[in-house]
């Protein structure tokens, strides 16, 4: 029979402290900023006090661990979007690459609008015309394929501004953020408008969350077993968009318990955080990412090419959500910043 | 800033360490018997195997900790489902309850047979009878409704044959097994074909598994903010069956990993057991609870009122998967025996 991880950390711990004949300085003690790559500030200090107020065991607010639930959108809140959202250049990558198997592709004026990135004509063609496009480069194949297609992508694509990896375009604000919350207590969730599976192939190691707490967009898939080999296959059919009032909805499927807070920086996060803040009793905590800084990430908001922050923006004040400045607040944006 | 929870336990047993000038004594070492209510036998010995191999640091069949991941059934396998559903008892007592609101309920068959418990007859209506039935108890009101309206029955409901509460009816050795399963590292979830918000209402207290942890068969919801009040509202329209082959399908899109283990009763959990044991590399457990005991619960395989044992109890010996004899195998079923 074996100790298990957390017994043996425990008993390692016991160990040295009877060695060295004192108690050894915890981390969260040592007064070490936990969130050096805030600037100090009300955004800050709405952090700061979220924490404190719902994990002191003698606070009003206080929210025993299995309750305490963050969640996060992922594209413009965790990581950068611009100047499309990185699923928009995989996809465009994978029209190129299978275009070969698909020459009827460059009649179409949808997939035309799509290898020419011009997402206001793309637009034109509505829904159906992106879905057509994203069942081509997403279904029709099992769901460890897709996984593996979507890290071989990623291992090579670059941001076309920054020449880097895009999962080194992740904020280091928010990984901050999110080892803060989790040394707390709090489980840290993505809820993304992105798909699903295409966020599971790389955030565990890269956010430290994982694939059981990333809620997205999703499409159907169907079990087969074909001899000896188990198979996910990923059907061309919408299952689950979770944006906008679909964000609550996958909360509640996925997660099953309200959040304390909520982090967005979209008008597709305005149900999430209404539905995090609004009228529920004890501390909460809205939280939008604006982007104010066009000289180290982009500055953008009522006018952009991705989804707006309009509506959440305007909000904010009378719901109490914080607004964090880019700019300001943000000491350092990425983690390769001097 | 507050140190968690965490390390404040541990702080606490680095300081009872030193006042007592010795090792505590870890629960895991003691040699005390995790699975008191399991005889020995083959089904005892593959159980601490799986663990023993995928836990030790030294062992080939070493899996990481986020990986450690345990699905089981619920109805049948962490509770008596006999002589009917839990929840199928719950909708029958809705019916009457809705009945004085739904006098033209009496006039249609689907629901004549739904109230008098004629499950022979209620399946000739196929599957649109009986959506029509859930539909009119589970629909049509809040996600918060729903949960409450299930908890208050749980609370007076009574086991017909049993006359205790349900949440009395949970198998006492299953109990321990996620106990010891968790105790090691694993993440202990539950795949059911039963509706997702039903066992989310009641699970987490009674087998310490949380919301996020329960995957089930659920019906489309809604958010809207009326006012300052968020809701969801339930609507009457299936999402999802989270049965047979829809239990992988489930188990990737809510928690993403392939389980180590699966515990399954019925053909229900058939491509549970494949999915996760069959052409997999390192150490896979299938587990079937066969029911036998007619005289402490039930005894039933190919021929029952509820999902059939048949296929996959075929399929058994050649996959590998373990056979738990109730009668033989648990020493004790409910905690309430003597």
């Amino acid at each position: 029979m074996r100790t298990n991880a957390c017994s043996r950390q425990t008993a390692a711990l016991v160990v040295a402290a009877l060695c060295l004949g004192c108690l050894p300085r915890l981390p969260a003690a040592r007064g070490a900023d936990p969130l050096p790559s805030w600037n100090e500030g009300p955004a800050k200090r709405a952090i700061v006090e979220l924490v404190d107020r719902t994990t002191r065991a003698d606070s009003p607010d206080f929210v025993p661990v299995p309750d305490r639930i963050a969640t996060f959108d992922n594209d413009g809140t965790l990581w950068c979007e611009h100047p499309m959202y990185v699923q928009g250049m995989f996809v465009i990558d994978r029209l190129k690459e299978l275009l070969p198997r698909h020459p009827e592709w460059k009649e179409r004026p949808n997939f035309r609008a799509a290898f020419e990135r011009d997402l206001h004509q793309l637009a034109l063609y509505g829904e159906n015309g992106l879905a057509e496009i994203v069942m081509a480069t997403h279904a029709e194949m099992t769901v460890d394929e897709f996984l593996a297609t979507v890290r071989a992508w990623m291992a090579q694509a670059r941001h076309p501004r920054f020449q880097r990896p895009y999962t080194e375009l992740v904020y280091q604000p928010m990984l901050e953020l999110l080892a803060y919350l989790r040394a707390h207590g709090y489980t840290t969730c993505i809820v993304t408008g992105g798909g699903i599976e295409f966020v599971r192939a790389w955030a565990e190691p890269i956010y430290g969350i994982p694939p059981g707490q990333i809620v997205g967009s999703s499409i159907r898939t169907k079990f087969q077993l074909d001899g000896d080999a188990p198979r996910l296959l990923r059907l061309p059919e919408i299952d689950f968009i979770d944006d906008g009032p679909g964000k609550p909805v996958g909360i509640n499927k996925f997660l099953g318990k309200v959040p304390i807070a909520a982090f967005g920086n979209s008008d597709g996060d305005l149900q999430m955080l209404e539905y995090t803040t609004v009228g529920r009793p004890g501390k909460r905590l809205g939280m939008i990412v604006h982007h104010t800084d066009a000289e180290r990430e982009y500055a953008y908001d009522r006018d952009t090419r991705v989804v707006k922050l309009e509506r959440a923006l305007t909000a904010a004040p009378a719901r109490g959500w914080i607004v964090v400045d880019m700019r300001r607040d943000w000491r350092r944006i990425f983690a390769f910043e001097k």
